[in-house]
């Protein structure tokens, strides 16, 4: 039986272990849940059976699940070592995780659907003055996300091709979503550039995903 | 020369490193940070220059600088394997950083200083309602976190001491500043219990740390 990906197309979170999954090469059954849709998916009783957290990326094979983007990637990687994505240097694989860590748990969750939808509700806040707060912090990481990578170099961490580019992918896309201007973040653009000459990642695109609606 | 911690007491990020580093026994000389202070150290220009983040834990050996809990804890293992915090079973290890992600990305950044003083800015919010909602996080992160442990077991991942008992301390400690009430979370009590009875764990906590102030 393959191993499931419980995912949402347009989920940045889940969008990085993709990535990770089209480099590796690694099959897998496309589980879709829509966050949105009736209310979202994620709080049907099926899914909270899976993951009591409500969140995707879920990665299932047989009864191990898994959830957090983080710990997949490092899974797949411990798994699956052809291709790899964390370095195995200590101070490379350091700097990747620090960099992954600096969107993971440095921009995402502060602007997550769920923190938006908390904050207009609790205290009475505009739709696009919230949309403003989530740019703030968008802007913020991405600032010292560039700060950080190696000046040159191809990727993120120098001409190693890293997780730390399966979580910067996502998160661009989140930008311009936000209508973030990313005209500043040179380094980030040509990274981006590089990575789409990669073949395959394609295919883990939100609008090559099964589930994508446009 | 001895590598340094960049930390602030009452930062759980910082004492989640601490921890590791006491039950490591690796020796360093501790930095102090003192993030309310003069509007916050960490904006001062020297410490940018190290840190453009402008956030603590940062570690750094001699030029090589490395910020985020996760990554510096990461390390750590790698380099002084000794007491391992990070299991050597990929699915053990995968679990560990589950658990630590859920409180990383899913409860610290939704709670700290910075996102609290942006949304009372932002939204005219009342100090009161920013806590409540920080403490409807914290709850929320705790609840799937319970979940998400082994059943029995000394500590969140079985039987072995783990980095995820070393994200699970700072956030009781916050959660208790916080007001949560955590009577309900029962098993992460006894885990906490159970981590207290560790020697040298104690010389980690906010109250043994040299910049501690009542």
């Amino acid at each position: 039986m393959l191993p499931a990906l419980y995912s949402y197309y347009r989920s940045s979170c889940s969008y990085r272990v993709r990535l990770a999954l089209a480099y590796k090469k690694i099959d897998y059954d496309y589980k879709a849940i829509h966050l949105v849709k009736d209310g979202g998916e994620q709080y049907s009783e099926d899914y909270l059976k899976l993951n009591v957290k409500a969140e995707v990326p879920l990665w299932k094979e047989q009864d191990f699940l898994l959830s957090q983007s983080m710990s997949i990637m490092l899974y797949l990687d411990k798994t699956h070592p052809e291709n790899p994505i964390f370095p195995s240097d200590a101070r490379s694989f350091a700097r990747t995780v620090e960099l992954c860590e600096i969107i993971n748990s440095g921009i995402q969750p502060l602007q997550g659907l769920r923190l938006q939808q908390e904050i207009e509700r609790r205290f009475a806040a505009a739709k696009g003055d919230v949309k403003d707060f989530c740019r703030f912090w968008i802007e913020l990481g991405l600032q010292a996300f560039e700060n950080k990578i190696s000046a040159g170099g191809l990727y993120s961490v120098g001409n190693e091709l890293t997780a730390a580019d399966f979580f910067l992918i996502p998160q661009l896309y989140n930008a311009k979503r936000f209508a973030v201007d990313l005209t500043s973040f040179k380094r980030l653009l040509e990274i981006e550039q590089n990575l789409l000459l990669i073949p395959h990642l394609q295919k883990a695109t939100p609008e090559h995903s099964p589930d994508f609606s446009p």
